[in-house]
């Protein structure tokens, strides 16, 4: 809990990343494996590093030119485990990497935190420390998928922060996701299609019919295109740039895409082990398969935004190794540098204005969500 | 609307299959062409074949062994289109093919009943002209999807009959999806596993930790195992055999899965095509990929089955083709040899019963379905 900032002049320029060294599936290793890597890779990235230091220390001095771009430590002993209950981390977390990581958000020494421990955790600590933005009912969690869009990825939300989201949840995460593809995909005029099981307008449950009136009334508002309804085969396809659902549905629809894509590997590989002949085969079919290995391997993309909240939280898959977590740090720095959280700040509190002056909201809608306009 | 018994004494241990010729996406053709792969392989098939008798005889009479294998013409000249909405169709589609499949399966003239067409449309019709089999809330509809399990796949409902569920409807799936797997892929003692965003118990919606409760409960009257909460990831994987969860979650999860597979396999044959060397590789490859897709090819189990009505019913994919059509028939074939119907109706009455005593069913979720109780 010793700050030490590193005030050398000279940096000034750097955008500091608050990194949790703990909490992850392949420990301090990787992260500070990762943070290297981001380092070599980009001069105008600085850390403000999370953890117990006498573990970490002995780490960082055996990596070539990571120990001058630690910009402070916060030796904390404490660190969050993927059994804890968010509940529990909340009460009594505060002695924990995770927490001081948010923390370092909040007080303004770093622009973005990464962690990869505990999502339910980093997500409880994250709403408790950095407060959800005016307006925002509930936080969401944002992620890349491998699409056909020309961009390559599609962007999706809620992917689990929260297990439900009502009609205005589910606008909210529209001018959210927007905004996340705009600072992080650099599209002008994202297309946003909401998650249904038909494309039809009289599909679905009562709260996507409502949230597809209030969508398509924000759509100049927002600076998006509404597409309607999309089905689950659209997130890895071309209709939309950014799909909006609630966690539950989110969450349950990455694991299955992600399972199946490696589901289907694994067979490629046994596949290849066949024979002899198909040896050969994999062999000479190897930069085919490493070319489609890099256009959907999930650790080039790794890292769910945090959105709705004030401050810039990046959470890395559990498993990442140095690749996964390095592109976590890249894409926390793109949105600290982009200004990402006072944008989406301004966007969601424009709305809410809006929305508060009765304007433009529906009556239906306004009037079930009065507890979301703290 | 003249049935022309195929009155041969000889063929009577035949199983007649009640097949919707109209209404898929490839039209009669492909429907004709599975028929006649299917009788080809099994001289134990025959059909009942509903669908404009002008149209579909010049098809039947250019392609051998076929015309007598049908053993009743049903000559309707209307047809169910893919943008037909159920509740049209339920108050005017009497005289449509899919109709007449159906009532081919409530007249006792066929055992069950394939369609390629609108799944809505067949779901309201099986569903008002089967009707539920007692104790049955909402019915559910099954499919097969590729894993890491012995047997190659696993059972997932509901993914699409209705787009909610409650803890009740859930439970009454995991019996439903026990037998299934029991009748359909000769499993004793299936797996059963709740989709859920994690695997602790204290993770998901309300109605989720009741429907744990209750199936913990009924796992040994319905023969099954519980493995409890399972993740969109262990659809694909080894850990269940039957995935249960609602209809709109279900339905968003395959097509996401099947979407990303499409994804993969689509780019993996760009990056073949990428250079010469490249082009040799994917020759030499090819009995490789071929295992792999033949492995999972969503062909070789094509075909969603209707449960908790008074009948089997398949639904085809829509895009079938010849293959497509003859593993629709192949499983609704299966299931009516092993007398699945009348199975599945003794086990949910079985349970009804249970419950209607009050004996195991908790107070609660008792209480809140006195509409199932018909």
């Amino acid at each position: 809990m010793t700050p030490q900032p590193d005030t050398d002049g000279a940096l000034a320029r750097r955008i500091l990343i608050s990194v949790d060294a703990m909490g992850g599936d392949n420990g301090a290793e990787a992260v500070i494996a990762g943070m290297a890597k981001s380092a070599e890779k980009n001069p105008d990235i600085g850390y403000i590093l999370h953890g117990p230091r006498a573990e970490l220390e002995p780490l960082v001095a055996r990596t070539p030119g990571l120990s001058d771009r630690i910009h402070a430590w916060h030796d904390v002993s404490e660190v969050v485990t993927m059994e804890d209950k968010p509940s529990h981390v909340v009460r009594h977390g505060s002695g924990t990497s995770m927490w001081s990581a948010i923390d370092s958000v909040r007080d303004g020494e770093a622009k973005a935190a990464v962690s990869c421990g505990n999502t339910g955790a980093l997500m409880a600590i994250s709403t408790i420390r950095l407060r959800r933005l005016p307006g925002v009912n509930r936080p969401a969690i944002a992620i890349l998928w491998p699409s056909r869009n020309p961009q390559g990825f599609n962007v999706m939300l809620d992917v689990g922060a929260d297990v439900r989201a009502d009609a205005r949840d589910l606008l909210q995460f529209a001018l959210m996701g927007a905004s996340y593809a705009r600072n992080g995909m650099n599209l002008a005029r994202p297309r946003i299609g909401l998650l249904n099981v038909g494309t039809e307008e009289h599909k679905g449950r009562p709260e996507l019919k409502e949230a597809h009136t209030l969508i398509a009334r924000y759509a100049e508002t927002g600076r998006f295109d509404f597409v309607g309804f999309v089905e689950g085969s659209d997130l890895p396809g071309a209709t939309a740039d950014v799909i909006v659902t609630d966690g539950f549905t989110g969450n349950v629809a990455i694991k299955t895409g992600e399972g199946t894509a490696t589901l289907i590997s694994d067979l490629l590989r046994e596949g290849f082990q066949y024979s002899f002949l198909s040896r050969i085969a994999a062999l000479l079919a190897l930069p085919s398969l490493n070319r489609l290995k890099k256009r959907i391997d999930p650790r080039r993309v790794n890292g769910g935004v945090f959105l709705g909240l004030n401050g810039t939280v990046v959470k890395s898959h559990g498993r990442a190794d140095a690749t996964g977590v390095s592109a976590a740090i890249k894409l926390a720095f793109q949105l600290a540098q982009s200004g990402f959280s006072e944008k989406l700040a301004a966007r969601v509190a424009s709305v809410d204005e809006l929305a508060q002056d009765g304007a433009e909201l529906p009556e239906k809608a306004a009037g079930t969500h009065n507890e979301g306009q703290e």
